[in-house]
This record gives C-alpha cells, structure tokens and sequence, in this order.
C-alpha cells in the first residue's frame, strides 16, 4: 500500500490568487501516494441526492476567513470548502473507518459519532466502521467496537461519548501500528487542541510511512478555545446549561442579606462560557475570565466593587471562569494533568476565601457567599437540537473530505461554511477572548463591572486590526473568529 | 425640522469597487436633509468601551454576501457593517424614541424591546423611549407607554412581547402624523415581511415629508422567511421546542398498533423549521414543506410511502409544515387574513382526514392517527441563551445606526456579521427552502421519504448557482443565504 | 389444577368487627381452590431484607377509607394493606407472569411495567414474565415479548409504552383460554376503569375455570376518574406538564388586544387535571369541568364573564376539561369508541367557535383567541421522580399481593398506604369532583369565575358526609377520597 | 389587650375518647384570654363559597395519626383537622398578620407566603400584612415591607423567598415586644425544626404577656426531617430536580474508564432527598444516608463495594446525603452554625478523597470520579405544580386556623389530611429514615449495595412496631409518618 515514505514534515500547501487571494490547502493522499485509483461518487446514485443538480462542490470553492472587507482591501486567507466531490479516493467495499474520542466531555459527542458512522454508511455505503474505546489509548490497550447505524441510533439523545473517552499520552508509533495492523484506512479524531496535535503527529506519522490512510481531525472543546472556527459545537447547549446554574446563584443571593451567588463555568485559557452565559442572563454583576486580569484589593479592585454593589442592591452575582487569575494565585503551580495541560488551582474556591476573609475581618460585614460548580452537569447534558444539527453538518463534511483523499485536516465552520482546515492552524494558538473588543465591552456595559484595567495597561491595538474587528458583531452564532 | 421634501421614492444607493465589488448602501438622514450637525459618540467616554482602543467600526467596513468564492470570481453584493460610528447625528438629550412588535409571537421579542431600550439608555445616555401598544395601529388607536431599563429588566426571562401586538392594515400616513406630532425621531420596527414593507412606506413618507427620523426595522420571523440574513431571532428557540411535539408524536405512534404521529410546525411559505426540526430529531419519518410538493395517491406518493413504514416499522412520525400541500387542496382558497397574509387551510388536518379515509377505506387497515400542533406553545415560550445573545446584538446594531443618522435599513447579521441592509432586499421576496440543494437532500436521506418528484420535474438549476452553493455546508448557525 | 369449578359470580367478602369496623377484602386462590401448597417467602433470604426484622406485612393489617373521623364515630370501611406476606401461594420457579396494557398513554406505564419485572425477578426469582403486544388483543391476536430486567432496565426514562397498547372491545374466554393455554398463572393488568371491569370478568371466568391464576389490576388513568384510591399515577406529570400550556395560553392572550388563551385538558368525566392545573397555575381565569355545568348566554353566563374579564384585564385564560358542557352540545351524540367509552363532541372547539361567533357578531368585538390541545404532549411523556417512586410501589404491593394468593383485586394507595381492593369497588362508580366542596371553592375563589350555579341548583350535599369532607383538605398528594 | 398573663409554659391539651381515642389538641386564644368575642366567618358570604352548603369543618373532625390498623388495635393519637370554622374570633378589619420565613431555601416558600396574602385578603379581607425581611431577626433589626395580592401575584414562579431569609440566634423577648409595638396579631413562621422551636417560644412568651396573637408555625424543610407530617413542601420539587445531578454523575461515570460519580444531595439528618432521589433515578450504585452507618475498608465494606461495581460494569454512581458518615471522619467536629445546626464536614469531599487515595495507592488503579454538589441549583428552583398546590392548602389551613383563634400550632398534612398539630409534636425529634423498614431494604434491593451492617448491629425493632410499619408502603406522597 506504502509506496515512496518520505521523512520530513509535511509543507504547509499555500495557493495564491488576484487581489491578495491566498489558499491555506489541505493534504491529499496523492501528495505522498502517486498514481491512486479514483472512483466516481457513489452519491451520484443515491435516491435522495437525484434531484439535486448541482450537488457537488465545485472543486475551486473557497471560504475567506475574514469577511470584513473594504472595496478595496486585499482578499486574504482563504480555506477549503467543504462537502462532496465528483471523484472519491475510496472504494466503498474498501473503506475501513475507525473513531476515537478524547479529552472531557462535551455535549454533541454521540451526535458527531453517529453521523460519522451514518453518513459513511448511508451516503458512501460503507460498512466497516470500528469504535475506539477510551481515547487515544484505545488504539493499543482496549478493546474496539462494531459501529452501524443500529447501534448509533439513539445516542444524540445521551450525553457523554459511547466510546468512551481518556486524557493524556500516547504513543504515537503504537497508533500507527495499530492502525496498519487493523487495516484501517480512514481515522475520525475527535478532540480538542491537545487532541489535534496527536491527530497532526498521527498524520505525519501515516505520512511518513507512506499509508494510504486519511486522517481527519473534528475539533471539540467546549471552552470555544480552538481558533479559525465559528464555534466549538457543544458550545451554544453549555451556555444554555450554564443559565440554571446562574438563576440558582440569583436566587441564593437575593434570598440572604449581603447574599454573593458566585458560579464557577468552565474555561481554562478562553472566556467564552463566561461571557456568553453573562450576556445571556443579565443577572450577573461581575464576569472573571482569564483574558481579562483582575485584582481583589484597593481602588478598582474586586472588594471594592463587591462592596458597592452590596450597599447598591443587597447582593451580587459573580462568574468566575476556571481559568481566571490564576496569576493571582500566590502558589505558582506548574503541574500538569495527564493529557499535558497546567493543572490550575481552583480560583473559584480561592476567590469565594479571599471574599469571606477580606468582609469578615477587615469589613466586618457578614456575607452570604454560596459557591455553585456547574461544570459537569453542563458537559455531560445531550446536545440541543441546534448543536444536533450543527454536529450533522460537521460530521457529514469530515466524511466527504476523507472520501475525497484530503488528510492532515479538521472539519470545522468557518463563516458559516463547513471547511477543511489544515492542522497546524487549529493548533498553533488558542482562541480567546479579545478584551479590547467590543464583544466583551458589551459585556462590561451588562454588568457595570470595572475593566480592572489600569490606564497604562490599555494595549494599542495596533498590528493587526482583524481579530479586533471581526469579534466586534459576533453574534451568537459565531462567538469566535481567531 | 424638515427641509426640501423630496416626493419621489428612494433610490437604491449603490457602490461599486475593483474585482467586481458591489456596496448596496442605506439611506441616510443626510442623503435628504442638508447641513446636519454632528456629534461626537458619547461611547467615547464610557468606562466600558474606555479600554477598547479601535472601538468604532471603520467607516468603509463592509460585509460580502457571498462567501463561496473561487480564486479569480468576483466579489460580488457587500452590505454595510453593522456598529458605533466616530459621529453621531443626534445629540442623546434630543433622541425621542419609539418601538413597537407587529405581528405574531415570537421568542426574543422581549428581549429586543429590552436590548433596544437599554443600549439607547446605557450606551448612548437616550431617555425618552417609547412603547407603542398593540402594533402599527397602536400609533394612533391605543395609548404608548414609558420605557427605561427598570421597566424592561426581566422581560427577557418572559414569552410573547410586553408592548402587545396585531396583525393586519395601517395608515402610513396616520402613523407618520402619530410620529411627527408626538416629536419622535428613532423609530423601532421589529415584524415580519409585511411589516417590513410597512417600515418602508413609513420611511418613505417620512422622508417625502423631509423629517429627521431614522426608521429602523429589525425582522421578526419565526419561520426564517427573511431574505439575506444567516437566520431570524427565536429560530433556535422553537427548533428546539419542536423536539417536544416530534417526541410525543414518536411515543404515541410507537405505543399503538399502526401508529401515526402528525406534527404541525409554523412555515407559511418556508420549511425551515419543518427542516431543522427534523434534521435535529431523527425520530421523523418524512417532513413535508411548502417548497417540496407531494401528492398523496399513487407509486411514489404519500399513501404509499406511509404504508411501507407502518408494514417496516409499526409506526411513523410525519411532520407538516402548515403552508405545505397548499396546491393539493381541492377548494382553492383566496382569503387573506388582516395583515394580508393569505389565509391557508389547515393541510394537516385535512391530510389528517384523507390518511384514515385512505387507510380504513381504501385498505381496511386500522390505523391510530395522532395529530399534534404545539404551535402556540413554540411561539410563546421565552428565548433561550443562544437567542438572547442574538437579540442583544441586533438591538445595539439597530440603536448604533440610527444615532449615526442611518435610516431606511434593517439591521441583521450577514455572514455571522451584522450589517444595516436596505429595506427592498429584505422585501422583495421570501426566504426558502431550495429543494435541489444538499440540506433538503440531507433530510431525504436522513428521513429515507420519496422526493415526491417525478424525473421530469426536476428542474435544472442553471442560472444562478449562489443559492444552490451558499445553502450547501449551511450549518444551523446560518439556516438562511438568500 | 383445577378443581371445583363454581359458575357463581365471587360474592364480596366482608368483615366486621367491633365499633363499626368493615373490612371489605379481596378474593383469595384459597377460595375456590382447596388444599393449595404454601411456601415460605423467599424474601426472607434476600441480603437486601436481611436487616429488616419486621419485614412483612402482620395479616391483620388494615386501612381505614375514612380518615377524618369524631371522637365517637363508627369505624367504617377498610382495606387490606399490601405488602409481603410470610407465606406466599406460589413456588417462584412455577410462577409464570405476563403483563399488559390498555386504554390510553399514562405517564408512568413504563415504570410500572419495568417494576413488576424487577420486583418479580429481585424480590422473589421469578424468571417467567411475558409482556402481552398491544392491549387485552394481543393475549390471542399478537406476539408476545420475553421480560427481564435487562430488557426493561431504561424503560422508565421514555414515554408511552413498551408493550403497546389498545383500546376496544376483547373476548374474555378468549383471554382465559390463553392464559391457560400458556400456563400463565399471575396476571398484571393495567388500565382504566373499562380495563378494570375486563379484569373483573377475567378473573370471574377463571374463578369459574378453577385455576389457579392470580389476576391483578393496577389502576391507570391520567384523569384520576378512578374512586377509592388517592390518586392515579402519571398523574402530577400531567398536572405538571399542563402548566406549558397555560403559560403559553397566558403569553398568548396577554400581547394581544383581547386575547383569549384557551387550553382543552384531559378529563373524560372528571375535571382533576383541569382543577389542579388550573389550581397550581394561578394564571387561569376560568376552568371548566365536566362535574360543574355552565351556560353561554346571559346573566351569570360565560359569555358575560369574558367580556368583564377583557374589560378589565384586557386578556384572559380559560382551561376546559374534555368532558366539560357536554349537555350544552346541540346535537346529542351518542357515538361510542372502541372501548366502549362515549364519543365526546370536542367542546373546546364548540366553545371557542361559539365566543368567537358571540364576539364578533353580538358584542362587535375583535377578539383574539388561540386554542391550544396539549393532550398528547402530556400523555407522552416520562414520569417524574414523583410518579417514578409511586409506580414502583405499586408494582411491588402487586406482586407481593399475588405472590401471596390473592386474586381478583386493584392494587391501590388509600389515605397514603398501599391497599388491595375488590374490583367492584374499582369500577362502580367513577371518581369526580365534588363541586358542593371545598376544593372546588377553592378553584373559584382563585379564579374569580362565577359558579355558573343558580340559587335553586345548588343542591343540599345531605345523604352522606363523606365524599364532601374528606375532599376537603385533599392536598395534591391524595386529589381523590371516594 | 393582655389580662390575665400566666407565667408558665402551656400544658399540652389532650382529649381522650372510646375505643383508645387520644386527640392532641392545639392551644387556643381562648385558653388564656377569657370572654373574646367571636364573630361571623365572612366565608359565608363569599360567592365563591356560596355553592358550598357543608363547607366549614365539623368541630368535632379530627385526624388520626396512624392508618394501619387491625380490627380490634386501639385508635390512638389524632389531631384537629384544619380547615374553616362556622365562627372566627378575629374581625376582618382588626386583624394585622405578619410573615416571616427563616433558615435556607426551599422550594416553595414563594408560594406559601403568596397564599397566606391572597388567603388572608380574598377569604377573609384582611388587607393589613406585612413581610418581615430577612428572617427572625428583622423583627426588630431589619426594614418590613407590605404585602397584598398585586404585590405576591407572580412570586410563585420563582425561586427563593421574597422575604429574604437568615439563619440564627434572636431574641424572643425583643420579637415579641416588636409584635406588640406594632399591634400585630397573627403570626406566620415559616421555617425547619429550630425555627418551630423560636415560634414555640415566641407562643410562650406571647402567651405569658397574654397577648391576643395567634402564632402559627408553616413547616418548612427540604430535608422533610420534620416528624409527624406526610411530607414537608418543596420536597418533591427537590427530589425531581436531584435527578439532573444523578444523571450528570451517570454520564461521567459512564464515560471514563473506571468511571465514579459521585453526588452529594441534601439531608443532614435525615437521609429521604437521597433515598427518594435514589429510588426514582435506577442509575445509582450506592446511597448513603445519615441513619445507616458504612465503613470503607475491609469485607462488606464501601471499598469493596466499589471495586466490585467497577469490575463488574466499569463504572458507578454514588449518592451521598451530607450529614452521612459523620461518625468515620477523623476529628470530631463540634462547631455549629448561625442557627445552633452542628456544621457537618462536608463528608462527600472527605469520601471523595478516601476513595481516590485507596485506589491510587493501595489497589494502583487509575479511577476518574467526578463530584457533583447541586445543592443550590436545587434549593433555588420555584416549586412544581404538586408542590404548588400542596402549600396552597398548608397556607389557606394555617390562616383558617388563625382567624378560628388556635395558636401555638403547625399546620400540617397528615395521612393526607391538612391539621393542626401542637408545636412540642413538631420539636421533640426528627423525622428519620427507618433503616430497619421496607422503605430502605426497597433502596437496597435497587441498588444491591451492601446494608453495611454486622449480623449483631441488626436491631430488633420491639418497642413501637408503629414507624416501621407505617413507612412500608409509604408512597412518594408520603415519605414519613413520625
């Protein structure tokens, strides 16, 4: 199967165009595996597809990934358009597709599997579909399991990931191997951005060994923390969740004098929960996300404002991401967790103490305080029906991309268009909040929190006026632009 | 106030640029009214955006509508870009706003009241707002009332709208009086097509008349029949609340022998929420919609398909979408409800009627029909998080483009950007469903129902292929391109 | 196994005691069959019941129906208490149980089911339980399905149920020859009150048989209609569930000028869900039953009511019972479903055809009515916690009771204890709401709706006391007295 | 007002009867102050009441305490039934009733104090009541507000209470002299078992005074740890909403290799929200309660258990109610809360950490348990419909008993009948979950844990069979019996 392996690193594929057009391509099988049979798309002959004429993706479609534009301001990056080709890579018949999860839970989970393994099956005909147990690992120290549309019938309506799911190391080697001894020729990874660079070193590996092997990346993580993407899917069902949890702290605190209702929400580096879900409710009176530093004590600082809000309205809410502050925190702490990400401390508990203590002792002021963690009765809720449909489309486009001989690539939205984007832009930075948008002064406007900026700290926004710019109308449906 | 009345209508304000670039501008106060003062934005010093450095949307920012492309297409239709401007044209003491909902109900409506009130009040320092009760007619029929951000702060957490609303005709010209008289200068139209119409023959008397107005509209549609933008506020919301009827449906079909379930879903003209409901679900066995004609008798027709299922499975579930089958039905019908609309007859229950007349007639079969319509129960409820995101950006795009002397546009988002587009591309035609295009194709083969088309009606779709492309990888973020 | 055959209908077994006790007892196998073989409970080696030391029920346990009783008043009626005896009548590896189901969907028959099961299985070792398809039909005309824990173990999470149902006529020796043919020997039938009266006639016709087969009801309607016992279950779901369309009916009718939200509930004879949703909701104006008449025209009429009700709040709710006005209804209807049950003319769409009639022609009012029919939105879906646990004692107190020989009985809660009562008590009568008492006034108090009653209908309440006094603090724990 | 004041505390009032009738009646104004007039009850003339021909409670109807009786058992306790008396010893325009709520949250206080306002105002037109803010304590330390239908309309589709509520000390003395300043006359506590005990107090010391001031206790704890009563309101909301908690933890469990969810619930003292919670869910491996003792280590043990579950289904799911355990945690902790409540290490977090350190070290077994402490989210949700109506009868009973001159009383449903009960029944102990009961070996034939006990722990259950038996057939609707 393996013809001429060649060692180094894939190149990034860059294609150039009139008026500053530039292409950030995807590999393809027959970059490395010269002279590959190709198949015409068995969709052509499906019943449901025979009315539609034009179905295929015109093989020069592309997304530009910055869609503020002025009459005359050059084109920019462009990605791949995802969905169906005329020619496949794949004959049915030879297709073994395999699907892993890893990292935590995040609502949507079972969608994508079943519609990866629906899709294969109803629109490609394919048959042979295995399950990963438990992550990455599963590869070499599980056992797998059979999937058909049978068995993923009714697994949208669960929360959590059939499969099972793992944190930390592997081996990629083992994976490989692995595969080559299974004989599978296609790999759906679905994880987030530690995930994504196994998914990105697996390719290499496949790569390097010549296989003909597809390996296709589907972002998850519910952090909204992966870049160039629209939204992370899961997302819109735990800002969603996260609302009760919110309503509780609203009304633990305004049932007590001096009552603080303060919510921890996930997000480790991105703040995005935690903006959302503020916007959202419009119960909140103070939002901590780790873009955004903060600081308890004096003029502009946290107990301060606490404090005025207290004397204001007899209570206060707070959201805390679990990333926040963590500069604050006085013990540096460079643990990791298995899967390589900095094992933060819980500045939600930290904070809720530093509270307590600074009205106790130096105020004197009896408070309140009922500290409420959410975080895994958000992750493990089933997707809501937009993240349903939203997991459809992304799952159905990786399919398409692998049928199509494209490797080395993520699925994901891009302006609202399924695309495929090469690896190494999902995993060169993260996502994060611009705090020097307008999105999360929006946000400062809801709450009427303080910026905890002071004066000097204001950053001249000045290199690269996109990022800013294209947070600026985010609406819900694209929380994110990179 | 006014100036040189001009009597004739508006033109469209076109812009054009290198590569094929075109800007479908909106009016402005100034295209009729000379030598406006302006203001500098009072954002400037608000402590929220103080920390935003590149806060103000660039005066040439623009939005593409088309964002397929290929390396050498042309650019195409950009609209403006939505967002706070350097200046503005009305000083905050001096703004006198109103806002009134016409139309039927649907989820957000509250929460843009609430948003429109608060980003004048918070962000703007505007006052004066009021509600007009009860719809167009409520301009010169009923009283108004008061609105400020206590008024306004819990709405969002409440179904329906708080300023009551109504279908149906009105007297531009009494309205325009009712504006002029009372000293109003922002006018807040949040409706549906027709009412959208509406706010363009109210901007056009207003301007014949030469008033410094800005008429804003903000379209309502719960069934995403508005053209151009990605989706309309509240469609998430009753996708999902659609979930419940549909699961009813599949649990009353599943406990009886030969059990149907028949769910009515909102879509006069457009199938939208029929589709994504379905496509959310899984558990629908066809969904039938107005842009895909069926019939009933016959190889390849309705019967036929309900008995396959029933001798398969034991039971099925049927979605209908209420504008669907409107040819099939025998006594065609010419009345039009208050606001014009045409007045449909319910095809699910008269499909309802010709099932069991078929089955217990025809087959001698004894079926258990359950019809279920939770329309009421769709439009009422609250929005949910994702939703009211979305609402709070529509309302601040509105209120930013009225205070920069904008009028005669509808704000909406483009591309997951909001955009001020002008009244006529919102007008002149419906938003729907294209059925020769891969998202019906999609239900077909999750639903596995007949396309109810014979070879020689499917229509070679040659002309334009933007609407078949754009709608191609349409994720639930933007169910809509136009 | 059968012996002396006795063609007599089972004559009702009555006890008496000292200060007026009246135990009224259910049929026991030992009755009609002599010499049966007794066993020790298994239950008694069961690890979980090893710590109970006074485990089973003392065979001279009884409850009283009347539990408000005078220092010096007569004892009254009682019921046998449920729960395990320490002989059983059955050797566990000869028991051969099947189940079935009938009538409409109930929240809860899935927990039911899936607890005679485990309860079999857990508590005694019965391996043998077949599930009947489809209702009293499917002992002669379907498959049946083999039931184990496994099988049901998720059950009680989805709606409906898994064995089918049916409504309509059957053949009792049809039935009996089944059951004989099969060797079934324990009987579980849920139902309604037709159902009831079946297991009635089943259980006679194999008393006359002579075999030893115990047969149980278990009492199942969403309408509470069923006397003697607390309250059916499934239903507070219902109650619960019905509080999504008040709230819609209530949204609906409040944004528009005289809106009129009205919601057609469950309640064949009895308006229970009407009043205790109407009760839980505080939102309704009006709530009509099927136990209370009322009039359209004229003083006193609804007609009139409505009207002040608009005048005054510009909007309001009325909630109608299924069964509600049946008398007012032109044409007598004397049609009849297929069990038997009187085919009811759909009174809400009479009503809202007559107020819209009375409105726009008499009074030259635009009204604006929604109707809203959430029954089967109700009916399908799960149980709550609170019927979860409910059902599960009630499937236990069956089995315990047919393990121990008794036959011919409903399993049912009495004044919160779990009894076992003769059938005849189960289907004499049906239960309804007393609208000379309490509860009833309390309705119309929180309504403000007028009795609808003349001065010389309100009838003396003289013969018996009792259903008038123990209704009155009924809480929602025990919404029937009997 | 006051005459002729009696320094010792009240002698409980009983009233015995044939048969072995015992009534534990309440205190009576009456008893204490001679020659009060009595007047009409205005119920006679309300039109809602007017249908009503046997409406108010016979004198002489009462309520007894057991209902599973044998034929020749003595009678045993009753208690006044609640309800309206033909004669009141308040006139309307006199009264001036005041509400107080104290201790944490708990669904449905909203409701009760709704109804004790539109009660008092509708039933009887009282119009003078006021809402004491933040518990015991804002008697004389805190703001009152005044309370009438407009103002408490909507209240009950909230969470919390609108009162505001604090836990602790106060002091009789300075409430009662605040009741007296103020000239109120009818006091509405709502609260656990140590804010009966302060009312039982404030009765005293009311009495002592010889003031003409009814105070009347409104049980009020989510734990349903009070005894005598059926159930305490709020408790089935809280039980339904533990759900999402408990299948969160399944969803986690599930996923992970070694999967533990672990959820901490409600019950300091007594374990019900666990056990019920435990019953109605079927996902749980193991429940711990307070009054069942566990031990971690050895055979038997919860270790054990544990590896056990793990080995056999690669996951569990634990349910810990929080004052559980408290004898194994190593150093006894005898602080106690604002309230005089013994502050509980939070045994979960200790059980959590046990548990992976047993793993880790002693067995090298990588486990994944997740912790989930939903207890606010719990606390702070709006009660259900059931629960709804439950405290509309608690409170229109507790007024009825006001306005006939009781004091000294909680109202409270017993054997589904609302009554009276004398506050020394109330305080003398906690309602507990009878581990040697059928209730619980129900609990652990589900979950097929271990009962942690030694042969030689199991108690014979001599004295009074009457709470073991009692709880047998305890059906959600009533969850204790005293």
């Amino acid at each position: 199967m393996a013809s001429s392996a060649s060692p180094e690193t894939a190149k990034p594929k860059i294609i150039t165009g009139p008026g500053g057009y530039v292409l950030e391509d995807v590999p393809h099988l027959s970059d490395y595996i010269p002279d590959l049979p190709v198949y015409t798309n068995p969709l052509q002959d499906n019943p449901a597809y025979s009315v539609v004429k034009q179905y295929f993706v015109h093989v020069d479609d592309t997304v530009p990934q910055k869609v503020v534009v002025h009459k005359d301001s050059p084109r920019g990056v462009h990605f791949r358009r995802a969905g169906p080709r005329q020619k496949v890579y794949f004959h049915s018949d030879d297709v073994h597709a395999c699907i892993v999860t890893c990292g935590g839970l995040c609502p949507g989970l079972n969608t994508v599997i079943r519609e990866i393994v629906c899709g294969l099956y109803h629109m490609y005909g394919v048959k042979k579909v295995l399950g990963i147990d438990g992550g990455y690992r599963g590869f070499y120290a599980k056992n797998t399991v059979h999937l058909d549309p049978k068995v993923v019938n009714d697994i949208h309506k669960r929360g959590g990931t059939i499969l099972g799911t793992s944190r930390g190391g592997h081996d990629t080697a083992k994976i490989v191997d692995s595969i080559q001894d299974r004989g599978i020729n296609q790999v759906y990874i679905i994880g987030g951005d530690g995930t994504q660079r196994g998914a990105s070193a697996i390719f290499e590996e496949v790569r390097r060994r010549g296989l003909k092997v597809s390996v296709v990346g589907i972002p998850k993580t519910i952090d909204n923390d992966v870049p160039v993407i629209d939204k992370s899917f899961g997302f819109d069902t735990a800002v969603e969740e996260a609302q009760r949890a919110i309503n509780a702290a609203h009304v633990e605190a305004e049932s007590f004098e001096n009552g603080i209702g303060l919510v921890k929400l996930m997000g480790r580096y991105s703040g995005f929960i935690a903006m959302y879900a503020t916007l959202a409710s419009r119960d909140v009176d103070c939002c901590l996300i780790p873009e955004s530093p903060f600081y308890l004590e004096g003029p502009g600082g946290l107990f301060e404002y606490i404090e005025s809000r207290l004397k204001e309205n007899g209570h206060m809410v707070l959201v805390i991401a679990e990333g926040a502050g963590q500069e604050l925190l006085a013990e540096s702490n460079t643990q990791k967790d298995a899967s390589g990400n900095k094992l933060l401390q819980d500045v939600a508990l930290w904070v809720s103490q530093r509270i307590k203590d600074h009205f106790s002792k130096e105020r004197k002021m009896t408070i309140n305080l009922k500290y409420i963690d959410p975080t895994y009765m958000i992750r493990a809720i089933p997707s809501n029906a937009s993240d349903n449909v939203y997991c459809t489309l992304l799952a159905q486009s990786a399919v398409h991309g692998a049928m199509a001989g494209y490797t080395g690539y993520t699925s994901g939205l891009v302006n609202g268009r399924q695309t495929y984007i090469p690896f190494n832009r999902i995993t060169e930075k993260q996502n994060q909040v611009v705090i020097t948008d307008r999105m999360w002064a929006r946000l400062l406007s809801s709450t009427n929190q303080p910026s905890f900026l002071h004066p000097k700290d204001i950053i001249e926004d000045k290199v690269d006026d996109e990022p800013a710019t294209t947070l600026l109308d985010n609406g819900n449906c694209s929380p994110n632009c990179g």
